[in-house]
């Protein structure tokens, strides 16, 4: 994973916290997978961050330029498919916020 | 991990992503873990909601009332500590992301 190069504040966040099934494999994989990729080429798109713990519980950040780009990108016909068998198989439970990034800052050891 | 039990937006969330050092051991988990705890002592605390990778990558976002609630969590000063000790040893890197949370959904197989 690596961190998400996102411009100045504004701009939004969706914040999915998800805890797969035990159904959850390689076709699960695979589609996460997908998704990133396919989020990247959408318009408005601006990064994403992801990460899983070792409890089956992750946290997937995804940045966007506007509101209409995450509305666009919910209704992406491949997308919608994956959030379907997402909540037929693959999660347990997920919460979604759609958040507006107001202040950000960092920090980098190597640019130190 | 748990989910955090955060009411209708809006409220603000504190979106912190970093990459642990090889220096992040015992002593980076019992400061975490009290971090955590310690937040949530703390006026206008929401929730929070953790996972970090096999690759050393974290996602942690915890949820505030207000921007006041996020500030004055930032200059308690055991979290002061903590914050000067990451940036001189546990972390190779970070981002830290504020932001509005206008809308909110989820899905959860046992409540269905």
């Amino acid at each position: 994973m690596s961190f998400a190069d996102t411009p100045s504040p504004p701009y939004y966040a969706v914040i999915f916290t998800s805890r797969s099934s035990e159904e959850a494999g390689d076709d699960y994989a695979k589609t996460a997978a997908r998704m990133a990729e396919l989020a990247g080429g959408q318009p408005g798109f601006l990064g994403i961050e992801s990460t899983r713990g070792e409890d089956g519980v992750g946290i997937t950040v995804s940045y966007w330029e506007s509101l209409e780009a995450i509305s666009a990108w919910k209704r992406n016909e491949e997308h919608q498919a994956a959030q379907k068998t997402g909540r037929e198989t693959w999660y347990d439970r997920y919460e979604l916020r759609i958040a507006k990034v107001e202040r950000a800052y960092g920090f980098n050891r190597d640019a130190e």
